[in-house]
C-alpha cells in the first residue's frame, strides 16, 4: 500500500537569501577591478494551485530582467583558462571570467527545477540499490521524515538490519546518480538544521546539479565552452551557482584600460 | 665640414621616474584584484669611460634580478582579448594580460637602446627628407641645441626659407621612419620642458620604440603573441613600457578563487 502524501502548494514567498546576500555585498567592497555581475532582479518564488496524482511542489519561478542580460548575450568563449575558467569577450570592449563548474551547475539547478516543477515522477531506480542506515540514524527517521523524503521523490524500504532499499527515486530528464542523491538527501535530512521543506529541496536539487557538471580541471574545446555560455545566459537567474557562489566576474572596457594607464587620466 | 661633438661621459646616475613611481603607486592602492607586476630592482645607469670616433653616450643599463622574472618565465600565451591584449597563463595557476603595444614597446626601446649604447652610427637617410621649420622655432635653434641633436644622431642644413634637409641620422638595427623621428625629437628639444640630455635620449627612443611596435586592434595569432612575450621577458624590465606604463598585470590563482568564492573563506 502506497502512502503517498501531498502538500497543499504554499502561498508566496521570498526565498530566504539575506544572509547570503550580505556576505556577498561584504566580499563586494574589495572589488575595484572584476565585479561580480550582480542580479538585479529579485528571486520570486510563486505558487500554482494545482494538485495531479504525482508530488507537486511550490514552483521555483525566478523572474529575470532582459534588459540585464541583454549585455550578456553576445559572450564568445575565447579560451580555457587553468582548465577551470572560460574566458569570454563581448562587444562592450570587456571581458568576462565564467567557473565553467559553477555554470554548468546553474543550468543544471534550473534544468532539475524545471522538471520538479512539472511535478515529480517516480520510478524504481534502474539497477537496485542498496543502502546503510545506522541504528542512530534509523531512530531519526520518523514519520515526518519519511513523508519529507516522499515529497522528494525518495521511499525507501527496510531490508533488515541497517540495510535499506531504495525503492523508489525521482525521474529527472538528465542522468544522475540515484544513491548519491538519496544519500545526500537522507544525510541533509537527518544531521542538518534545514528544516523548511522548500530549502531541503533546493538543496537535494542544488546536489544533483552539482554531481551532473563538468568539474574544475576538465579541459573544453572552444565549442563547449560556447555552448556552456549559450546556455547559462538561457537561466533565469545566470549570475551565481545554486550555491551561491558567482558564475561569472566582469571587468569592463573601462577597468581593462584603467589597469593598463590606458584611459588618459 | 664635420661638426662632431664629443660628450664626456657621466658619472653614475639615477634615471628620475619618481614622480612617475608616485603616481604608480597612488593609482596601485585601488588594486585588489590584478596587480601590476613591479619591478623590484632598481634602475642603474652606469657609465663607461671610452671614447671613439662615432658618438658614445652613457649606456644605459639595468640589471635585473632573476628571480624575478622567474616567475615570468613560463608564460603561455592561450588568447588574444579585444584585439588588445594578450591572455597568458603560468603554472602558478593564475593569469596574465600583458598590453601588446606597450610589450612590444618595451622589446624595441630595449634594442634600440642597445644600439645606441654601442655608439650611434650615422648615415644619410635613405630617402633625402626635408622637413619644416618655423621662422619661431629657428630662432630657438641655437648653438647648444644643434649639438644636442647631433648626440642624437641628427644633422640638419638649411636648405632656404623655413625648408631644412635632414643630412644625417642614427643607424638602429630596425627600420624606422627617419623623418617622423628627426620631426618628434626636434618638436621635444624646442617645446618640452626636457633639458637633461639624457631624458632627451630615452624620450627619442622610447618614440622609436612607439612607432615600431605592433598597435591595438591588431589581431595576432598564437605564435605571434608568444614570439612577443617571450621576448618581453628576455627584457631587463619587462613590466613597464618606456614611458611607464604596465606591460603586465597579474592575477594570482588566490585572486582568482577569490573572485569565485572558490577559497574555502
Amino acid at each position: 500500500k502506497e502512502d503517498l502524501s501531498f502538500s497543499a502548494p504554499q502561498p508566496k514567498r521570498q526565498i530566504d537569501n539575506k544572509a547570503k546576500d550580505e556576505e556577498v555585498k561584504q566580499l563586494q567592497l574589495d572589488f575595484t577591478y572584476g565585479e561580480q555581475v550582480e542580479p538585479k532582479f529579485e528571486t520570486k518564488v510563486t505558487a500554482t494551485p494545482s494538485f495531479s496524482d504525482v508530488e507537486k511542489e511550490t514552483p521555483y519561478v525566478e523572474e529575470p530582467k532582459d534588459e540585464i542580460k541583454d549585455s550578456l548575450k553576445r559572450l564568445r568563449a575565447i579560451a580555457q583558462l587553468q582548465l577551470t575558467y572560460i574566458i569570454a569577450e563581448s562587444d562592450d570592449g570587456g571581458f568576462y571570467l565564467i567557473d565553467q563548474h559553477a555554470a554548468n551547475e546553474r543550468i543544471n539547478y534550473e534544468a532539475f527545477m524545471k522538471d520538479v516543477n512539472k511535478g515529480l515522477i517516480m520510478r524504481e531506480p534502474l539497477i537496485p540499490e542498496l543502502i546503510d542506515i545506522p541504528l542512530n540514524d534509523q531512530l531519526r527517521l520518523n514519520e515526518e521524515k519519511f513523508e519529507t523524503l516522499t515529497r522528494l521523490g525518495i521511499k525507501l524500504e527496510h531490508f533488515g538490519g541497517t540495510t535499506y532499499k531504495i525503492s523508489q527515486v525521482p525521474v529527472f530528464k538528465e542522468d544522475y546518480d540515484e544513491k548519491v542523491y538519496v544519500e545526500d538527501v537522507l544525510n541533509q535530512l537527518l544531521h542538518s538544521d534545514i528544516e523548511d521543506f522548500s530549502n531541503l529541496r533546493h538543496y537535494a536539487v542544488a546536489t544533483m546539479a552539482c554531481k551532473a557538471s563538468v568539474r574544475a580541471n576538465e579541459r573544453l574545446d572552444l565549442n563547449s565552452m560556447q555552448y556552456l555560455l549559450d546556455n547559462l545566459l538561457k537561466a533565469n537567474n545566470p549570475y551565481t551557482c545554486p550555491h551561491g557562489r558567482p558564475t561569472i566576474i566582469h571587468f569592463s572596457k573601462y577597468e581593462l584600460e584603467k589597469m593598463f594607464k590606458r584611459t588618459g587620466t
